[in-house]
């Protein structure tokens, strides 16, 4: 499924100017454009972008005046910020009308079900659960003796949260994804062998956090491991025990924070990225895709790439040199022979 | 369970040239054969690698004479092809004879199942959904509304599959596996919070894809995600949204493919590689484990390795340097020494 | 939760030297020690980190007479390995007594289950499976046919355990941990697709380990695919066909075994580290974070970094230049220019 941008603009009561027979399939930042995707400008400050985006099309408002060259396609709508918002409110009415509790689900008596709530079959709620308004757990569930799920909250087929765990309100988590497992914490014996550390804390995930398939996240050994207000984990991400990932950071595919680590509001995490244990990374920090964080980072908003993470533009000069090392090498090697030659 | 070269010989009306006691455990491609491994010689091509394999034994034809000297052991049968796919046919006999629908699952009425399946206990169909013959849906497998499975099709436990995916004849996916969880697509807001972007679209499996346990491949925003016909997933294996697999295309555990990236057929992804987002790989493309391929690649059956990936013979010349870097300063220091002297 | 040392010391008989207001969460090796953990000493090998650890606390002997300053807080026991242990134990009396096998789980007739189990909802254990005493099966597990499961063994939420596979005595496993999932293997065919090879072996997990959540662990080719004892596996851990992972080694947070590869006993590997197929690794390796290992490693207790992984201080000497490298142009560049001169 795609939409033509003639489509769109017919939506939005807009106008293309341009070819309106291209199609968009997504959306995308205006600076990270890509063909197919359709981009929005409403601030100012953004503008430069517009001449350079790779978007197939952008929604700008009515009485912007371009005043340079672009390659993209506009679509020109009265209020191009509110147009881009009623387009995503728009295709998000894929309503999932699932109310109700199904018959071959287990419901401990002693649990709290809210109104307008769906049970899944062979989900398994334990003693003392909560389960707020509005709120579906999809077929398969288990939720552990005293969680605590907000309202208006989804969970996928197959989401199994441990005892004491507490989930907030409008967060959807994905298929296969494990709440409260035991953090790995193991105390070193004299013999070489290891004991358990009993992990007796929880997970607390607040408010408008959404988390992918198959991800982990671990109870605290005490306390609390906490995903902060509005953070958006993709699959396959680990969050251990004790860690706290801030409010609003973004965190991509097979990602992971160790244990007691404690990262910023704001973030984004790239796909593959591991932050070490026991460290603090400041608001707004961004880490390229397989960049491992050993240390602390204290500067905000800084940009971050590889393993140990170093400033990205640093290293990507670093990075460059090293595809030509052979040659470096080889010029170390003509200037010892000449100086050979000097000194003979 | 091993068996013996002896025994081997037995099965395939041949004869072993060396010591038939020795055991096997698997095969494997006679240039990457190792030690326990049983390989096979039926293309001149490949006769090479016959001298310096470190499989235990190789089958070849009845009739090939050795030109050089080899430390395997050989098994001579009548045609060393049709002999290897027969042991495969042969071991691949650990029939799984189930057939019919568990009491315990939940099967919608308008669920459309074709004759010879079986669907086990506490999985649960939803409606419109359709399975193909033959096919078999362990236990605890959830499969959305309108979600279609093709014929001889084997479903392990706990696969989930969301609502509209598409799954081939001929597929094998194994337990854990998440299909249709909604892709990582969230537009950033003036105040730096983030809004979900719906993703409509669906997954389509084609036909003879393997995928392993504990993998994720995410719904299209729009359209489709594609995994094409004959492609082998290993476990963990993460597929974003619009991304698009090419036929017999293998990814070892742990790799990924970003957001609406396109990665040619034949290629061979290692594990824990990471392909990044809107990038085009080309056919036949080979890449090193945890290698991170961060541009398009328009070169086809290239090999590639390390972050950002490049061409891994030069990518193993910077290694090894780098390895030497401190020798390297050292002799550039002496070079400053000396011509300081002969400055001076 | 988190405990006061006044408390801890209450508990233990001890005595506080310091400000016993302050609040420790959890535990950590001396060595190690962080704010917020609680660390003992009891080797006199170790007392010189007692000088240096962050660690909030340390249990330390009665007659312990420190020789230099410290900046942690002391708690003076009478056997400060005896009351470390204790507190392990104490703290471990989460008790769980779950009992008895729920009504809607599905037990095949020739299971043997021992007493004293339990076995949830939704579970599904097929024929000739054998549990043994005091061992919990939580809801939506599924055990194959044949599955043999030892004493006291604990299998979480969705934990699916294919056929023949074997648990040993004492083990955890956390939910979405796949374990017998076939092997990754696939013969090549003249015409570039594969044909899978059987995997007919199976997984044997010895006694005392414990495996994180979504996990995968694959059941050999032919033979067994082995976590020896006392292993510890974290979260989203992958060990391929026909691996052994040596007894008592720990492997962190998406880290990964290729297959046929053979890792020794008291092994620390690091989160996101790979290990690549047919190699051996010798006995008390320890790898960091991400790192890659390509070939055998015969040394003992050796300590690794990088991809290619080598010796960790070179590495780290290695990487310091490679963030310099700008600056190592330069300097050649400007002994080019001066060689020139003097040469002119």
């Amino acid at each position: 499924m795609q939409i033509s941008l003639n489509e769109l603009a017919h939506l939005l009561s807009g106008e293309v100017v341009g070819d309106g027979s291209q199609m968009v399939h997504t959306v995308a930042k205006i600076e990270e454009g890509f063909e197919g995707a359709l981009s929005f400008l409403a601030n100012a400050k953004y503008e430069p972008y517009l001449y350079t985006t790779q978007s197939t099309a952008v929604l700008v408002n009515k009485t912007f005046q371009p005043t340079s060259n672009y390659a993209t396609t506009l679509i020109k709508v009265e209020d191009a910020y509110a147009a881009f918002t009623f387009l995503l409110e728009k295709f998000s009415n894929v309503s999932q009308e699932l109310v109700g509790i199904e018959n071959q689900s287990f419901v401990d008596s002693s649990a709290k079900l809210a109104k307008d709530i769906y049970i899944g079959a062979y989900s398994y709620v334990s003693a003392e659960v909560s389960i707020g308004e509005g709120s579906k757990i999809y077929p398969q569930v288990y939720l552990g003796k005293g969680v605590k799920v907000g309202k208006n909250t989804i969970l996928y087929p197959g989401v199994k949260i441990y005892y004491d765990c507490e989930i907030g309100d409008n967060c959807i988590i994905h298929g296969g994804t494990i709440i409260g497992s035991d953090g790995f914490g193991f105390a070193p014996l004299a013999d070489k062998t290891y004991k358990k550390i009993p992990q007796t804390g929880n997970v607390i995930i607040e408010n408008d956090v959404e988390i992918g398939a198959n991800c982990t996240v671990d109870r605290a050994t005490l306390g609390s491991t906490y995903v902060r207000q509005g953070v958006k984990l993709d699959n396959m991400v680990q969050v251990a025990h004790n860690a706290d990932v801030g409010a609003h950071t973004v965190m991509a595919s097979q990602s992971g924070v160790a244990g007691s680590s404690k990262v910023g509001p704001y973030c984004v995490v790239g796909g593959q990225v591991g932050i070490g244990g026991h460290i603090t990374v400041a608001e707004g920090s961004q880490f390229g895709g397989q960049s491992g964080v050993l240390a602390s980072i204290s500067t905000p908003n800084g940009k971050w790439f590889g393993t140990p993470a170093f400033d990205v533009k640093d290293n990507l000069r670093s990075t460059a040199i090293f595809r030509k090392l052979p040659q470096l090498l080889k010029r170390v090697e003509e200037l010892e022979k000449e100086i050979k030659q000097l000194k003979g």
